[in-house]
């Protein structure tokens, strides 16, 4: 087994679970947020840090690692977790998402897809094969299959095209590892299927239905948080997440801001990446238990209170907002790194309490309390959610 | 008495010393190396970051904390100390240096300076009693006289005017302090009388004769590190320093290298600031126990090994020279963090071991054997001493 997955309780009132995932290096309590670490960094941090936050997993990412530093650095180290000092366990993108989305032509054929690098141009063919082989090279604990993700919105028969082409991908990854002699601790990484399918439920049904044929340790819906509007997002995720198996790990990708990780966990997935609270960190953002605070904001410019009062992370117990603004007016380094790590905290921190609302059997009265919580700041004059 | 000194051992083949300052804010073990914090933060680091290395005290600047984000923010946080959470030793400059070497005119005056801010050109006004009651009320445990600084060469008769100026600056600092009732923790900062006299060693002299009869607690050599040809450079500070009390701190503004250190300690000077550490931290280059390393040359890019295979930091004992040089090249701020990181901590542990040296009677050796080292360095093909 690559990997092992218990979920310990799934409530009635809502969809929402707690899991145990267990991988080569360490357990990860579910519902899990993963910081992203794009380029073998979690941005501007260190790796006890996101220890001392509680971080139980981060994600690398193929399409990056692989152009710089490239995979045979990587594999030089040892793998991207000795590479990078960072001993619990690491999910790598397979790189799908960058490629048709970053600047750069790129062309898809059946065997895979030809590239220009966003970096210098260069021209790159990735196979199924080839992507999968480089996210075992670097040691993780975790990996995807590579998909191809097409633009919002998404027309019907391109969608279809595309998603069918995903799920043969899916397969030849799935063989890939399958004929890998490669293991971390004993066991191969564990390999995670892309639902793709855009907003058509047919073509989500059909690509659920293909991959869960196919078993694969761990499944993921993709292709969304791409421009479309949140309604629609929501309406993909609600009927989706029933297609994927009880027993595996389901996972969300890219998605979201508290108030999405808050109602997608209701609705019974239990992972997920995204980059908001370290890139909103570096911009000065703040996500607090009041709302969003824009620390370079004027009101802020004599406030010798935390962040967030109610935080405990190490930013909000030894700086004032009146200090941190200052430090973002002076362009210091130092207001990055306060607001990243006090964001992870707060994602983290929500994470925690929605594990023990779980547990409880009390967390449809969190979401509702939540929700409304964060409604209220919406309509404040002040927030911007 | 602001601050004591007392100096535990002199050496009597060089004129090294090693002493004990106390401040308000705790103690000193002199020679110190002190970081620079200019804008309210040692740059990427964090407080605890800077205790960790060992770090005694830190610099401030009166002219940017002036100017950003303003004397009234600082007062109302309760001074510097509880605005950027540092809980050790501070000294500010007075900003003389700042207020003639940034961008935007000046016009000086027997009154004090009219400058422009560097940062949006309004225009600004600063006496001697001014800049001593900034940095009184910004609660700083040394604080520093304003002196006139002019450019390199030194032209004699302008030279004499300014160094004269600087003097009777300094007696009305003193008045300012002596009329003030701010305490911290029962005592007074302690002010520094900086002795100008470019390279001429009569008005050196002449500076120094003044500032000595005025009975300062402490003196500083400014006016160096400006473009003068380092020879000249030491020719000022060997004759400057014995002009200075032998029972009072010595200290040298804005220099140096290591080597620079290591040399004036062998003079009897006892207190350092310089940005090199953390200037070319941010840069990329660090220093180590084999000279200057370049992280992004191409050489290091399969280089496994730490920063400085000798140094006990958290940097050297976690990352390799590989990974740094990743980190550089992606333009990732945790690679700016961790050489500042090892740099300051090289600094540190070269004033932990000329302490030490001299403690045991053995820093002429120290020293040959540290610059014999250096020059090594410097003649080998990679070196860029």
């Amino acid at each position: 087994m690559a990997i092992s997955f218990q979920v310990s309780k799934t409530l009635k009132d809502t969809q929402a679970r707690v899991g145990r995932l267990q991988t080569p290096h360490g357990v990860i309590r579910t519902p899990a947020f993963i910081p992203v670490g794009t380029q073998a960094t979690v941005k501007t941090l260190t790796p006890e840090e996101l220890k001392d936050i509680g971080v139980q997993i981060i994600l690398g990412n193929t399409y990056h690692l692989y152009l710089r530093p490239g995979e045979d650095l990587i594999k030089s180290a040892g793998g991207l977790h000795q590479f990078m000092h960072w001993d619990r366990p690491i999910l790598t993108d397979s790189g799908g998402y960058q490629i048709f989305s970053l600047e750069g032509l790129n062309k898809v054929s059946e065997e895979g897809i030809k590239f220009q690098s966003h970096l210098d141009g260069s021209t790159h063919f990735l196979t199924p094969e080839r992507v999968t082989q480089l996210q075992i090279e670097m040691k993780a604990d975790i990996i995807m299959t590579l998909d191809e993700c097409i633009p919002y919105p998404f027309e019907y028969k391109q969608t279809k095209k595309s998603m069918e082409r995903t799920n043969r991908w899916a397969e030849r990854c799935k063989k890939t590892i399958q004929n890998s002699k490669f293991k971390i601790q004993n066991s191969k990484p564990a390999l995670f299927a892309i639902i793709q399918g855009g907003t058509h439920q047919a073509l989500r049904k059909e690509a659920a239905k293909k991959l869960v044929e196919l078993d694969f340790p761990g499944y993921a819906l993709g292709g969304l948080s791409v421009g479309e509007p949140k309604e629609i997002m929501w309406e993909v995720i609600s009927y989706t997440t029933p297609l994927m198996p009880e027993n595996k790990p389901r996972y969300l990708m890219g998605t979201g801001t508290p108030v999405d990780l808050v109602l997608a966990v209701g609705l019974g997935l239990d992972m997920f990446d995204c980059i908001l609270p370290t890139r909103l960190g570096r911009a000065g953002t703040a996500f607090t238990s009041q709302g969003k605070v824009v620390i370079k904001n004027a009101e802020y410019s004599k406030d010798f209170t935390p962040l967030d009062p109610e935080c405990s992370c190490y930013t909000c117990k030894n700086y004032s907002r009146a200090y941190l603004r200052h430090l973002f007016k002076a362009e210091e380094i130092l207001a990055q790194r306060l607001v990243s790590l006090h964001n992870l905290y707060f994602y983290n921190k929500l994470m925690e309490d929605m594990r023990k609302r779980i547990k409880e059997g009390s967390f449809n009265q969190f979401k509702k309390d939540f929700l409304r919580k964060w409604e209220n700041q919406r309509r404040s004059p002040n927030a911007e959610l």
